[in-house]
């Protein structure tokens, strides 16, 4: 295909996950539009989304992982553009926090993303061309409802737990608000009720970064040929920043050189951390749509729960029955406590069963992804008691 | 001339500054070469500056201003580029803090510059064409040594008082440990002793944006015509999130839209905080060459005090008489009051004279240049208390 000569291999496959994605696809047709936020239906559409574990004979186990800005499906299983294992591996799989030997697991790709479900990166029927920016914007509301959509799919009433970091967060928000009887626990991790001023403000640059690319073509590159890939290396290196901490990066790299005994005068990377950023950016192009880039950023500028609820975030949870574990981390400037705490007090206003366990890191946002035993210690047991609870054995 | 056949009135204005600038300028001959830290010598050179007020006959009464990153010397005068007010006429002039009716003010633009002192937008006299990329990468105390010729040519033994903020307070710190017995007094105002990984990242954010515009043309675009202002802008932009704080950002922004009573549903500025980035960004690359812009971050980049005296920050103080008053803000994250008081424990472990002064704002880094009545105040008292000891009537 010529839209593809002037990209490498890695990138051809994570193209090529686009409509055709190694996973799990449940398909919607004419008949079961999706009405999005932005006021138009879509339809058709498409859901990628992987399992592991098996859902028990009453269909109570069922544990719903929304994935963050640049993750996907492959939560416990290996990523089939990079070969690495799922993002979510240390959580997620036999004897793990959210253990597959007693839960049955379902992580979707999100709505607009680039690994299978319908996003800007997938053929539009009515064109045979990438959506591009032809796909309307949109909304963390617009991700639940198809997700929504997807668990009717599969037959479940109500799932134990639906839990996510960041942006997954937010989606767990949303669903506890938008379908409160369908949810028995909720666990947002490191997220917000409403994205703030300096985040919509970061998002902003990774988005100008990524149009100012020549190559971005009016959002028309995968049907025209070629790639932003400096323009979405570059808004991922100053994203990569955020989820980390001032101290992290100080610890892992200071002011070490990199392959060097003294500075080079020059503009190539002389520091370590020059050189990991720089390698970030360009990693990251092989595996992720620019396009895709610019929906989820937006969904998230766009996130405003308490908006839909009269301006009082309260109102969202109004006599709610839902179990809450609200975790946050202490070096995570993204989503800093405060934020997660307002939405602790608003469970608290509308009288919800909210526990709230803020840990000690020095990693930053990034935290909800890696080896932090406090957290997976919380998410154990939080979700073991709402399985007892709800007379799963 | 043909390579500003594509850019706009002020940005030729701008331009034409390198070489010929609306101020004061000194001259620096064969004879008088600056030998600098890459390991080669500059020559010829030269630096323009601007002063205020008047050198009394002893030559005692002298300020040095040290600018930041994107300043220049107008410091207390309109702008020749944008016809705004000096940068810091809230600072300088009659009954202001550094009182022009008092004292003799002297603020140069910075060695790689782009506002008259010479800089990769400089015509490099070997060629006749701009530097770009050939010149020598600069250091602060490139900056700095290239200062003290200055004030040499000035005839000025001894300042009454080095001042700066941010990249002005590396340039202060430098001065003071360099030549101790020509500083009188230091006001180094929320900066650091060297700069952090974190703020190394930022900064390389910011050059790989610039370099990922092909219109950057390997840092030849004066030369060849046109200009990479679409990266230049992202690097702004990016880089004035860092100055700001999320409390100001929140109270200047929050949410608000831009022009509209709803979203958009699109990719245009549908916040206010997106369309003031984008103009924060446009506006910069009219009056600043993206080369210099390079080199001025990474002049901060290799800023590293202590590694010139054993590591050990202390002993570049070592016996200084110099009197000084650092400077901190507590919104500031860029150069957090913990970077400030590094400094003020190296100056008592020399047994420094020092005052230390954190000021309560949520207005950030860019404090230094607000409307910020405790600096002025703490700036006044401490210039006035030393121009009294040192005689200064």
């Amino acid at each position: 295909m010529t839209r593809l000569e002037t990209v490498g291999e890695i990138e051809e496959l994570a193209r090529a996950q686009a409509d055709r994605p190694a996973s799990l696809i449940a398909q919607f047709g004419a008949d079961e539009p999706l009405p999005l936020d932005a006021g138009v239906s879509l339809s058709p559409f498409q859901i990628a989304y992987m399992t592991y574990g098996e859902l028990n004979a009453d269909k109570s186990n069922a544990v719903l992982i929304c994935h963050a800005l640049t993750g996907d499906q492959h939560a416990a299983s290996a990523n089939p553009v990079t070969g690495k294992p799922g993002w979510w591996s240390l959580m997620v799989g036999p004897g793990r926090p959210i253990d597959t030997e007693r839960y049955f697991v379902i992580c979707p790709n999100v709505l607009g993303g680039c690994m299978g479900t319908t996003g800007p990166a997938s053929i539009d029927p009515a064109t045979g061309n990438p959506y591009g920016l032809d796909l309307p914007v949109i909304t963390v509301r617009d991700m639940v409802q198809a997700q929504a959509m997807l668990i009717d799919r599969l037959g479940i009433d109500q799932v134990l737990c639906v839990i996510g970091g960041s942006m997954g967060g937010m989606q767990v928000l949303q669903w506890a608000a938008s379908y409160p009887e369908r949810v028995f626990a909720a666990v947002p991790i490191a997220c917000a009720a409403r994205h703030s001023s300096q985040n919509i403000a970061f998002h902003e640059v990774g988005r100008q970064a990524v149009m100012a690319d020549p190559n971005w073509l009016g959002g028309k590159y995968a049907e025209l040929g070629g790639s932003p890939r400096k323009g979405l290396a570059v808004a991922r290196m100053a994203a990569h920043i955020t989820y980390l901490s001032d101290e992290a990066l100080h610890r892992k790299f200071g002011r070490q050189l990199q392959d060097r005994a003294k500075l080079a005068f020059g503009f190539d990377a002389d520091f370590q951390v020059e050189s990991y950023l720089r390698h970030q950016g360009m990693t990251f192009v092989d595996r992720f749509d620019a396009n895709a880039y610019l929906y989820m950023t937006r969904a998230m500028d766009y996130f405003d729960l308490a908006k839909d609820y009269d301006g009082v975030l309260a109102n969202a949870f109004a006599g709610t029955k839902t179990r809450f574990c609200i975790v946050s981390f202490t070096s995570d400037w993204l989503f800093p406590t405060s934020e997660n705490r307002t939405i602790v007090h608003a469970l608290n206003a509308a009288a919800a069963n909210v526990s709230f366990v803020e840990i000690e890191t020095d990693r930053g946002h990034d935290s909800f992804l890696l080896d932090e035993p406090e957290m997976f210690e919380t998410v154990a047991g939080f979700l073991s008691a709402a399985a007892r609870r709800k007379g799963i054995t």
